[in-house]
């Protein structure tokens, strides 16, 4: 690891996971705002959304990292990370829209889609052409 | 990468990302079909069904990583591979039983424990076997 | 991976892997007690905080997965397994701590930050050496 070794791609994955403690972050700052105490998860509209855009960037989280890791890996570790930097930026619109309004966080959420479904096309032809090759001796 | 890397647990854990959007996918059609506007999340029994089973597949989703790649990685990528089948064949079945009701959920349920417990067993074996080989000399 | 590999660390996530099980099970446990059937995820206050400490420690699992990790292959492997016993550790604390009350939530919870601040600060600078060197041929 001491020359080579998938940086730019963990550098992007370390600025994910702290974006995810920042949206966490938020949560909590809506809760002292609205002074809703923990374990209680309903309140105003404002802090339900909230915390509903928090849950849906956790639920997706974990699919993120498989697919930007996969892309990278049997890829192109420069799409990944290029992939990740718009995924954030797409789950910040996102938040932000959610906390706004419900439908406001659609246009993040599309764009979230978009960039989970590039990366993971673009893993799949990868892991296929690996498959191809290792097992079927065909070189694509 | 060119011509060797574990591409079939690389294949499985691609699919099960799919997968995992898939089941979320379900949740929304559930939103639809019932009329419940995000961000609430209660309703009707059998919408509060289908939330709580994505969000057990959710909860599991990242110890299914950690077992499945540590079984691919320290013990042998086949079976990792089709452990990580059954699972989501597993996660399937909980997933249909519990939207039709909360006792239907357990079949699905019980094979999904049996897999993670099977492919946690196996990658154990595999670190601990390494830990004795690299640290302690010991060749089992 | 015959004779080398990040054992230590394999073994340490699969050890937090484990727990994360068994903070699942306490949740059904507490079920079990007050009988609370699933779906249902409302009740006494001692329950709903069972059940918000554990979705607190499923939210962050892929965030410490990530940072875990990132130290191991990027800082130091022994660093990151001495960093993942003592995160184990502060969960344990958070949740116990939690189940009784609010309040005592929070030595463990801080604690977890701490470690998670630490393992993510190790792996940046081991990512950032590695970007300067790979890309800027900059050794420091």
């Amino acid at each position: 690891m001491a020359s080579d070794g998938p940086f730019l791609v963990a550098a992007v994955t370390l600025m994910s996971a702290t974006h995810m403690g920042y949206l966490a972050r938020r949560v909590g700052w809506s809760r002292i705002a609205l002074k809703i105490m923990p374990p209680v998860v309903t309140g105003p509209p404002e802090f339900e959304r909230t915390f509903r855009a928090h849950q849906n960037c956790v639920e997706f989280y974990p699919i993120f990292l498989v697919v930007l890791w996969s892309c990278s890996t049997f890829f192109s570790e420069l799409v990944a990370a290029v992939g990740g930097l718009v995924y954030m930026v797409a789950r910040q619109m996102y938040f932000n829209g959610y906390v706004k309004s419900t439908k406001k966080r659609l246009p993040g959420f599309i764009l979230t889609l978009a960039v989970l479904f590039t990366l993971s096309l673009l893993a799949s032809i990868g892991v296929l052409r690996g498959i191809l090759h290792k097992y079927f001796h065909i070189h694509l």
